[in-house]
């Protein structure tokens, strides 16, 4: 049971379910309400528990009631907390998140800006016994601690590069393994085809990286060239945290000492099932079923 | 210090800050948030506690988060929740209020229907030691119980009659003091205008009854017509709760004893120093600060 210690964004989203979304000052009502977690970093930390990692999350929150709740709903996926630090006078991340009949979404996202940048109180990867890191943006200090003391004692640092991406770039080369989303990619280069974007920023950066494209695959630069991951023909029910299940799964997987190929395959997997399912990080599969999926095509 | 046995809705607003109001399937960003208790009956019983009543509230929440939060606040004011009832796999009433630079609001609210009508275990407001009841429309069931059963024991029984009034009229009928909304007033009669709205209904009416106009102040249907209360003339910053402050402010000069004409005063001062405030039963004035303001004008 490896440890993958996932470093940056939590936060509580309140979900409406509306038929229709709103576009003026009126009352709407809702047919559903939903408070659940999420943030990259700790949708995948609640993927890699799922999953039979261990996943040991470090994030800022306020003290709040949403802390409470974001805390109490990661405890209950397995996930240690120990370090998600509480910011006093500072609020926690929220959005209201209105979702329509056709899962259109509407998201007004609060992000404190009193929120402390300083992460010099982050433990080391060694210190926790982990064997991979993984890193979002959100909080571009806390993630050039971590990749940086994971490259330090030769352990994978995977930085999930979704918008915003940091312009200067040293994100990028700080981590061993880079995952980008397509659009953030698209922001980053300018290029908005997503294989020559990779091979274009891929010149600038030490370590392996590829771009997620939903439905499409993967596309990794390895050896100097382009190569695709196919994606799974899975019926779309809800794409929801599915991003950060596939970075949850990836470093799990390398965490567990497999090549990319086969992280990849781990990782697409993972976010092939939840994507079948209802709801975000709830829809991502356990261990068993994982493993039965990949079986059934082959690939376990 | 009276006793006002309060009856009716209790909600957690989630209240986004935004330069302009979201109109499609996008993200944005808060410049500020911030998590505040609403509901008609539990604001008044804020403010029944903030102007040295004893305030008991009676409300359905769910067995989550909310009812905690909403129970937390109420519990701050001094609010008795003893009443306040966690009905076990329901969800607690929840609104994302979004909020524009001009003061604009996007309500979009979710009321669980699977909250149980019955209100068969509410307390008789004589147990409770109460001396007026105050009920507002959004649990129909409770409202007719604590509304009937303050009249059975001769205490007044205030009714916020605000939007959605039931149209069978029976609620408006049980109460002995009625206090509409305008826009309510004009849903229920198909008159625009208020003072002609009130004259109409009055007469189907065994009690007292007025309506609010904001600003323009509160119109009253005695002795057989018409009388206009002026309201004070003040900046207003927020009218938030201002409705709800008044209601609260209202039933508890009604349990000192004061007559109707004194309490349309003192109910009309508690709101319009509110509307001076940021905030929503926030803003609500002290007791001391409310007889000062009275003071000040002569009808201390």
């Amino acid at each position: 049971m490896p440890t993958v210690f996932c470093v940056g964004h939590a936060v509580q989203d309140f979900v409406f379910s509306v038929p229709v979304l709103p576009d003026r000052g009126e009352k709407y009502r809702a047919t559903r309400f939903e408070s659940v977690g999420g943030g990259p970093a700790a949708t995948a930390a609640a993927a890699i528990a799922r999953l039979g990692g261990r996943a040991v999350l470090a994030a800022r929150v306020g003290d709040d009631a949403a802390a409470e709740m974001i805390v109490a709903e990661l405890a209950a996926y397995g996930v240690d907390c120990a370090h998600v630090r509480r910011c006093s006078g500072c609020a926690s991340s929220v959005s209201a998140v209105i979702v329509d009949a056709r899962g259109e979404r509407m998201i007004v996202n609060h992000l404190d800006p009193a929120l402390p940048a300083d992460a010099t109180w982050l433990p080391g990867p060694a210190d926790l016994g982990a064997a991979a890191v993984l890193a979002d943006t959100r909080w571009p200090e806390g993630a050039l601690d971590a990749l940086g003391a994971a490259r330090a004692v030769a352990l994978p640092g995977v930085l999930d590069a979704d918008r915003p991406i940091p312009p200067d770039g040293a994100l990028l080369r700080a981590a061993s393994h880079v995952a980008f989303g397509a659009d953030a990619l698209t922001d980053f280069t300018g290029i908005d085809q997503p294989q020559r974007a990779l091979a274009e920023v891929a010149r600038g950066l030490p370590g392996w990286c590829c771009v997620t494209v939903g439905g499409e695959g993967v596309y990794a630069f390895e050896d100097g060239g382009i190569r695709h991951y196919a994606g799974f023909d899975v019926e779309v029910v809800d794409t929801l945290g599915a991003g950060d299940v596939w970075h949850g799964a990836f470093a799990l997987a390398l965490a567990e000492g497999r090549d990319e190929a086969t992280a990849v395959g781990f990782a697409s997997a993972a976010a092939a099932l939840k994507v079948q399912r209802r709801g975000g990080r709830a829809g991502c599969p356990s261990r068993a079923e994982l493993e039965a999926f990949l079986a059934a095509r082959g690939m376990a």
